[in-house]
């Protein structure tokens, strides 16, 4: 059996036993009952996610995909699309806003060329899984074959594989893309139903002008290329982008080793959305690691029942939400594993108000 | 002069000028411009409270001011007061949810006696500074003389100018008082104006029935006391508690030093509207660390124009907010620090649509 089915056999949905098992031991520490909110949350989820009442987060990861779009021939995004190499070589140099929020975090970073429009050669550190040189123009026609896109798939999962053999905990997604709130827009309205103007926003920061044009771009091009919004593969293969199809592997490789997988903006939660497409059970293994400031990203995220972990006025991808809300899932699992009782405390633990 | 006129003389507000040097610096770095939304404000502000262009944060620490509350007698609190000085020892034991979470973050922590109503004699590690055994029940009459509210409020401005002298860079609040929401209901309906139900809350989860009662009992309190709502001193006096004053004194001393302080849930706000009261311009040194579940506790950071960082469902108190908000603050900086600019990484910052 293929890559791309084996993961999709494997995924289930958690059993919902191990939340409550998990929310006794945290009824018997030493504070009020639920009083640290998310934090007990994420600890629950960690111990349903793998099945482990004892669960550990030493090991983490950022994948961050880099990939080209076609459709930045029309006028869709602020910055040239040799940005994307650019930004490439920054981030195996440490010197990336996602390098930084890694390090910070304690977790490893993995750079991923799955469909730059440049000849990398060889580059120190740089994985190269690259699919194509950048998406065709998705309003002239399909971005990518369906063949093309499985293989995007698949290069996520393959790296799920290969990351859980290595003993990761935790898995986050990111990228780098210039253009590529505009695939994910796309994706965002087929989805979830919306149109395009409400998940539509500025990306890395155009005009007005700009801003209406992309639009435009994205309702012309639906109407083009008539994405199936309940076959995930069509959808991705339609619109692309090669780094929103390695993310949405890399969920559903996550989701099929019982990793949790940290979704960041939204780039990344279109991949999610298309993962989710494919094997709804998925988002019982992601954490919304933020709200973006990208119009669409909280519709996006309601649509498949995700919280968003942050709220910090960012918007650049990468990872970099990621990294953050890592810290905050770890500061749950912490407090599940470390706090004391109220047994080993000597706190009287008796309501009497 | 005094302890507390001398630190209240030596508070400025932050020279905007400040601000607009490390957005320059921000706005180099290799991201679009703004788009790591609040981290950027973060490091701005760290700037502009250090006067500094290279601000440090190696040296964290979040102080647990615990103290009792004679207003408990009138029912109001879940947990019977003994749970005070029990947590005290939890805390000191490394057991509590600020000992987990702070170790997170890096940061020190300090345990500061400043009115339980026990007699700890000699135990490792706890700051003896103890003003009273509990402040008196203010359904009563004042909880604390006027001369009782200055000691704690120096208090808190002594251990501040110690953490200076000693090199900290950034200082925490956070308490235990079992009966402490009262007291800060109360300070939060004088200070904003607000009505007593609008900022009462269900503090550690008491009832329906308990809920009722605290409010009545706060309603009835501020009739008898007729705190001025114009005279932090006189507020802080005639409710409570000892801790309340410690983290309130905290925050003058910080900001009399130049250091940044984040604060962190509804008791740490009720602190800090007293220490606002007393000098409005602290509030340029504070960072607001959560909105907890408490309610009033967003009415009383918007009446000092202060935005949390974090929301997520927390009400536990201790310092706990602080401690995870200081990791984004530290991300913050992080950014500011260890980013390429473009020039560096050869990255092109022309905007083109």
């Amino acid at each position: 059996m293929d890559l791309l089915s084996t993961a999709v056999k494997a995924i289930r949905p958690v059993n919902e036993r191990w939340y409550a098992t998990a929310q006794r031991h945290l009824d018997n520490l030493t504070k009020p009952p639920g009083s640290l909110g998310r934090l007990e949350e994420f600890a629950r989820r960690l111990v349903a996610i793998t099945e482990n009442t004892r669960p550990v987060l030493d090991k983490k990861v950022i994948f961050t995909f880099a990939g080209d779009h076609g459709v930045v021939d029309e006028g869709v995004s602020a910055y040239p699309k040799e940005v994307t190499p650019q930004m490439v070589l920054n981030m195996l140099g440490g010197g990336a806003a996602i390098s930084v929020l890694a390090r910070h975090a304690g977790a490893d970073t993995v750079v991923v060329d799955i469909g730059v429009d440049h000849a990398f050669g060889a580059v120190e550190g740089l994985v190269d899984m690259k699919v194509m040189r950048g998406t065709r123009n998705f309003a002239k026609g399909a971005a990518m074959t369906r063949d093309e896109a499985v293989r995007c798939l698949e290069c996520g999962i393959d790296l799920a594989n290969v990351y859980a053999r290595k003993g990761y905990h935790i898995v986050g997604t990111g990228e780098m893309g210039i253009g590529n709130t505009t695939p994910s827009s796309a994706i965002a309205a087929v989805v979830t139903g919306a149109s395009v103007a409400e998940v539509t926003g500025r990306g890395t920061g155009i005009s007005d002008e700009t801003l209406k044009r992309k639009a435009g771009v994205i309702e012309d091009a639906l109407r083009l290329n008539k994405p199936d919004p309940s076959d995930g593969i069509d959808v991705l293969s339609k619109v692309g982008g090669t780094e929103i199809g390695g993310i949405a592997g890399l969920i559903l490789g996550a989701a099929s080793n019982r990793i949790p997988v940290v979704v960041d903006g939204f780039i990344s939660t279109a991949g999610a959305l298309i993962a989710y497409t494919i094997e709804p059970a998925v988002k019982d293994y992601m954490f919304a690691a933020h709200n973006s400031v990208e119009r669409g990203h909280r519709l996006a995220l309601e649509a498949m029942g995700l919280v968003p972990i942050l709220d910090l006025g960012m918007r650049l991808g990468e990872g970099t939400g990621a990294a953050l809300a890592m810290l905050l899932i770890e500061a749950g699992l912490k407090i599940y594993q470390e706090m004391a009782t109220f047994a080993e405390a000597g706190v009287t633990d008796e309501i009497i108000n």
